[in-house]
């Protein structure tokens, strides 16, 4: 890595060093809210957007000379990993992801094919390694991956879902089948995570996006044991982050399971969520997405609030609770950014 | 009120006195998930069930009785209150709660009419007389209101959302606007509370359900001080039940606006969340609904740590932590109820 990167305030912070600014990016900063973006997807599917190394790397280097943000995250999808693993994927305008043959049985699990050749997801590292020669040489490129339980989720809901009652259901009723699918979405997740950075990016997300579903309980039963064996797995050089929503009660759950930093949603004070979480991790966060449809005057309010409660502690990356929303105004976007930058300059 | 439903389990708890038993109820409890409820649903829409006392009565009393729970709830919707005040409510099929007329301006929350006479709504209060007079008399009865932030997010957004993104953006870009709206809906509340207080309801629960998707600041700013004004209304010898989800962050905040009896989804411990809000106010929780479709075995284990972490402090109401979904086994939910009453029996 070059000095220029290994000091960049994203880095620094991946690593809870003081940086010269609080790091900024924000989830899904490459989306439909930009016009940019929409330029490029009124041209292409979603799939093909994200199987496409060429236009990933444009809508993904766009996204970071636009905002101005102190990294940029590789386009592509937390689903794209279950094709090769056998599921059938499909981005249905409106509707989100569908999946065409979900879990339903342990015999669904038993036809589920590991990612023991990690080559199916190559369009990935090709991006990865096309962004990384594209960006500016101190831009931090994070690579990311959803969690296995958000993974498990969707494979077995066949999409998205307000109670994930499939997921639970089979989760208490075959544990044993639960356990072999959270198995192989682990290993494989590992495997694909590893790829990406040997292609190229120096952090990488891992997006347990509906864990916050669970209480504690349940989370340690079910959940964090294979959290625990996919953080083991990944490269130990390269820092993690490990985000959630709605995860107020599992903080210290998922700090031990792993991760060099810890996301947090609006929903906890960010002074709070980092005290509980003790020494030895960063946070990342906590802006309610939904914040940027406010005014400026409120959007600052809410920025000082948040930089004030991290009170300049090494380690805080500045971003969302979760990902811009596609009416997001862009320039509040971008004034955030600035803002950030501004407030928190040392 | 007779001696016999004084000194009920229930009403003891609510008033934080030791009783013999757990008390147990269950939100929804009278819902799709049962037979003898589907059989009246399928004469007459759900709309027209609220508005027949004596359907209202039917399926509220047998719901009690087939589970054996130790209160019973006014069958009605949070949304009816909103017809009054001048939106037009339809239940569609399959899409749930649709408001043709939703607020989108201040002009909007202009032509909002408070509740100043609650007798537009007369057949709910009939229903909660003409339940009173059927239950067994040592029953209590819990009637019910939705909360202010609750009610406006259905107002702006028209239904049931996702994000909450065009009734944060409401309040935030119009905060005189969204707090007119939500001074109308909590006088509005009040006076429709008491008055099923007065035509025979024991204690009152009043259901933020969309709470927790806010932070504890922006919670504090736009909502608390509503809360507030709304509990101060309510008649004080009655007891309250303040619930929401997702708000383990919110609970002190909740807890100082007011409520005898602070409702806790399953996310939080019931230890950890009871401990922080000391003593002087009862819970109630906080089984997750999902977990009804595990096998009786697992239902068995959540159930005993609930009571064990409720370590039969008095005051603690066994609930689940939302309502009822509507593919639950029935004889899973009766199966609940006698746990709770063996496993917790002094």
């Amino acid at each position: 890595m070059s000095d220029e990167l290994w000091n960049s305030p994203f880095m620094r912070a991946c690593r809870l060093e003081p940086a010269p600014v609080t790091p900024v990016w924000l989830m899904r900063q490459a989306g439909r809210y930009m016009a940019e973006y929409r330029g490029v997807r009124s041209k292409v599917s979603f799939l093909e957007l994200c199987k496409s190394p060429e236009l990933a790397t444009e809508v993904t280097v766009t996204a970071a000379e636009v905002l101005g943000v102190d990294a940029a995250i590789l386009f592509a999808d937390i689903l794209l990993i279950l094709e090769p693993l056998g599921f059938s994927l499909e981005f249905s305008k409106g509707e989100g992801p569908v999946i065409h043959n979900p879990i339903r049985s342990s015999a669904d699990v038993d036809r589920v094919r590991p990612l023991d050749d990690p080559s199916p997801l190559s369009y990935v590292y090709e991006a990865v390694r096309s962004i990384r020669s594209a960006l500016r040489p101190s831009l931090p490129l994070i690579g990311f991956a959803g969690a296995p339980f958000t993974l498990a989720c969707y494979a077995i809901e066949g999409g998205g879902s307000r109670h994930y009652e499939k997921a639970k259901a089979f989760m208490y009723n075959d544990p044993g089948a639960w356990n072999a699918l959270m198995e192989i979405l682990t290993d494989s997740t590992a495997r694909y995570l590893n790829a990406q950075i040997e292609a190229g990016a120096q952090v990488v997300q891992i997006f347990d996006s509906w864990v916050g579903a669970l209480g504690p309980d349940v989370y340690r039963r079910f959940v964090q044991p294979h959290m625990k064996r996919l953080f083991d797995q990944i490269d130990p050089q390269t820092p993690t982050i490990h985000f959630g929503t709605d995860t107020g009660a599992l903080l210290e759950l998922q700090r031990d399971a792993g991760g060099t930093v810890i996301g947090l949603d609006w929903r906890t004070d960010l002074d709070q969520g980092w005290a509980r979480l003790g020494d030895g991790v960063g946070v990342q966060g906590n802006l309610d997405p939904i914040a940027l449809f406010a005014p400026l005057s409120e959007i600052e309010l809410q920025t000082r609030r948040i930089l004030e409660q991290a009170a300049g502690r090494p380690g805080h990356i500045f971003n969302l609770g979760h990902g811009i929303l596609p009416q997001t105004p862009v320039d509040h976007v971008r004034a955030l950014v600035q803002m950030v930058h501004e407030l928190s300059q040392t």
